[in-house]
C-alpha cells in the first residue's frame, strides 16, 4: 500500500521554511498530499492571494526545488465553519492518507480524535520563515523576496500582489 | 394551557449556576425548553463540546437533580449569522413558548421586538460559577470540578475533555 | 455501558407505523435517539410542519404510548446539502451510539461506510401507514386522522395544519 | 400612516400583465414595495436574468408606463432555503408593510400565519402574459416582444439576453 | 449611453456627510447606484438596523434634501464571506456601471482588479459625521440627532432605534 | 506565455471518453486545469464518488496513459448555487487561464459572457463512453469495466464503489 500523508497550510505565502518541510516530510512518506487551507479566502491581510494563485506559485516553488510532481497533490480546501464537520470534509477532498503533518495543536487534535497518525516535522528557522512577517514586510516596504523561493517572488509581483497587500494593510489601519 | 418558558444558554460545560436558575424557573413554568445555543460549535475556547456531548451531559446534570423529564425540552440551536432572523429560527426549533429566561440584552431585546415576555432569573453565585472560569481552570491545570454537577465532571473525562480543552488552549497561545 | 441506538425520521407527521417501531427498537437498546430529520424544512408538501412542531406532537405521541421519556431523547437534525459529511453532522449532534435504524439503504450505505452497526425494524402495516398517504389525504379532504395517535390529530388540527398542507397542495396544483 | 403594500414577483421577464397589476394595486396603498424575488439567480431556464438586469427593465417598464418613483420601492430579494424563516427574511430586508399581493397560496398562507393582511390582485390575460411563455417563444424563434414593454424588449436584446436564454434552452435539451 | 456610478456604504445610519458626498456624486453621474451594504446584518453595534430600516431612512434622507428619485437606485446587497467573490455579486445584484466612489482602499482595490474607474469623493467634515460617533453618542445619552436629516432623527427614534442601540451596547460591556 | 486551458468535468466516473478528449486537448494548449466539478457531491446517483476519490482515480487514469504530470492540474471546484457568480468563483480556485473546454452550452455561455475564448473538443464515441451509461450497468449487474482505464475499474472495486452505487440505486427505487 501506499503511505500517504497530507501536510496541511495557508501558504499565504508558500517560503523556504514550508520547502524545508516538505522535502523532510518526503523522506518519511510516498506520496504526500498538500492540502491549500482556507482555499475560499483571498484579498485579507491573513489570506492575501487566491487559491488559485497559491496553487501558481507552490507549483512554481516545488518545480524550482525539483520536487518529483508525481510524488504530491496539492489540493485547496476550503474551511468549515464547523471544527465538528471538519475532518470529514478534509477527508472528503482527499485521497487517503494515514499520516498528518502539523504544529497546529488544533488540527492535531481533531485528526488523533477521529484516529489519525501525527507525524513529527522540525519548523526550519521558524523566526526567519513565517508567512506574516512576509506579508508585514511588503506593508512596510522592507525586504522579503530571500525569504521565498524566485519564481514565487517573481509571480507575486507579475500580478500585482505587493500593491495588493499594501491596498489591504492600509484598509487595516483605516478601520 | 400548557405555560412554556425557554432558557437559552450554551452550557459549555452546564455548571452549579445553571442548575439553580433552571430549578427557580421551573417554579414560574410548567414546561421549560432548554436551547443548547451555537449548536454548530465545538472545538474552540469558547465551544470545547459539541452539541451531542452537551445534550448528554446536561441531561446526566438534570438527572443528578432529580429533575422530572416531563418538565423539560432539550434542543439544539444552531447559530444564525443574522440576528434579523434569529427570533424566527428559533421559533421554528422549539414548541411554541410565551415566556424567556435570558439575562443577554441583546437576547431579551430580538424577543421583546417580535413580542415575547421576558422574565427574570437570578443568578447564583454569578462570579463562583461561569463556564468562562470552568475552561480557563481547566487549561490551568487547576481544581474545576466542583463547580459542575459530580456525573459532568465524570463525562468530560471520560471522553477526553480535558485533553481537548488543554489542546485548544495550545493553540490559542500559539496563534 | 448504555447500549444506545439511533432512528431517523422526518416524521411529517408521526404514525403509529413510526410508534410501533419506536417500541420494537426500545426492546433492543437501553436508550434511543430520535431524529427528526429535515428540521430546517417545513410548509412544503414533503415537510409540511417545522421542526418544533414535530417535537411537540412527537413528544405528544409518545406520552400517549406511555414511552418512559428516559428511554429516549428527541433531537432535531437539519440537513447538510453534502452526503459526504452527513455522519460527522448526525455524530456531532447527537449523544454517542452503537446501533442505526433505518429502512433508507443509502442512509445504511453511509453508516456502515462509517463503521456503525445497522439494526433491522419490521415495519408495521406498511402500505397502510406512510406519512405520504396521511398528507395526500389532508388534501383531497379524506379520512387520515385514525392513522396517527389522537393527540397528534388533535394537534395539527389546533395549529392549522390542515389548511396549512391545503395552501401548500394548491400552490403544488397551480406551480 | 402610509399604507404600504408588498408585491412578489420574480419578473423573467417583466411584462404587460405585471405592469397592469401594479396600476390596480397602486389605487389601493400609498406606496408599493416590488420585490424582485429569487434574487440570487440567474442564467437558468426559470431565472435567465441577473437582479440587477432585473431591477433594470422593472425601472424601465415603469418609467414607460408613467408610474411615479416616489410610489414605489424596487428591493431585490434572495431565496432563503427555509420556509420557517421567509417572511422573517422578507420583513428584514423591506420597509413596513401591511399589505401583500400575490397569487402564490404558499407565500399567502406563509404571510397569513404571520399575521399580514393579504389584498386580491386579478391577473389580467394571465394566458396570455406568462413569463414562462415568454421565455419558451424566445427559445423557440417565434415573437414575443409584445408581451412586454417596448423598452424591455429592446434592453433584453441590447445585452444579448435572447442568445442566453437560447443558450440555457440547448442546454436542457442536452442534460 | 447613461454614465452610472455607485457608492457603497452600510448607512447605520445614514448621516449629513453621506448626503453631502452624494450630491458631489450626483454631478459627475447621470445615475447613482446607492448601494446599501452589509445587508443581512442589523440587531449589532456596528450594524443596529435591518436593511428594510435603512432603505427606510435613506429614502426619507434623500427627500428631504429634494434629491430626484429618477436619478438614483437603492440597492440592498449582503456580504459575501469570500473577497474573491465579492465584484461578481455586486455586479449581479446592481444596473451596469462604470465607476465607483468609495474610501474603502479595498473596496478599491478590488474593483480596480476588475478593471472599473475609481472616483473620487471628497468627505464632507469626516471627523464630525461618522456613523460610529453616532451609535456610540446614542449608547452614551448625547444629542446626535444634529448629524442626521431630521426625518432620519425622528423615524429612528419611532422604531425604537434608540432602545436597541442602548441594549446593544449594553450586552457589549457585559460579554 | 504559457497557453493555459481549462476541462471541465464531473468525472463520476472518468472514462475513456474523457481520456481522449484531454490528449486532444493537450496538443492545443501548454497546461490544462482538470476541473472535478461538484466536488462536494458523493453518495447519489449523479456524483457517487467524493472529489477524493474522483482524484485518486483520474490520477491513476492519466497515469496509465502516460500523461506528464508537469502538464496538467487537478482541481476540485464545489459547485455555487448561483450561476451569477460561478465565473468568478471557478476563476479564483485555479491558475490563470485563456481557453475553455466545454460540451455544456450553459457552460460556454457563461464564459463567454466573461470574456473567455471558447474551444472545440471532439468527443470520441459519445454513444458508448458516458458516465451514466456506466453507474446505471453497474446497479444493473453489466459490464461495465472496457468504459474506463482499467487502474480505475479496479480502484472503485476496491473501495466498496460498486455495492456504494447498488445501494444509491436501491434508494432511489425506493423513494
Amino acid at each position: 500500500m501506499v503511505k500517504r500523508g497530507v501536510f496541511i497550510g495557508r501558504f499565504q505565502p508558500i517560503h523556504k521554511g514550508h520547502i524545508k518541510a516538505i522535502k523532510e516530510i518526503l523522506k518519511q512518506v510516498d506520496e504526500l498530499i498538500i492540502v491549500i487551507g482556507s482555499a475560499q479566502c483571498s484579498h485579507s491581510f491573513s489570506n492575501p492571494f487566491t487559491a488559485g494563485e497559491r496553487i501558481t506559485f507552490v507549483k512554481k516553488a516545488l518545480d524550482e526545488n525539483n520536487i518529483d510532481p508525481n510524488r504530491y497533490y496539492l489540493i485547496p480546501v476550503p474551511d468549515t465553519n464547523d471544527n465538528r464537520i471538519w475532518v470529514a470534509h478534509l477527508v472528503s477532498l482527499t485521497p487517503s492518507f494515514q499520516i498528518v503533518f502539523s504544529n497546529n495543536p488544533l488540527v492535531r487534535r481533531l485528526l488523533t480524535e477521529s484516529g489519525f497518525k501525527i507525524g513529527e516535522v522540525k519548523l526550519f528557522e521558524r523566526k526567519k520563515y513565517t508567512a506574516t512577517l512576509i506579508r508585514t514586510a511588503i506593508i512596510e516596504g522592507k525586504p522579503w523576496e530571500e525569504s521565498v523561493p524566485s519564481s514565487v517572488a517573481e509571480f507575486i509581483k507579475d500580478i500585482g500582489g505587493v500593491e495588493r497587500i499594501k491596498a489591504i494593510g492600509e484598509t487595516k489601519l483605516k478601520l
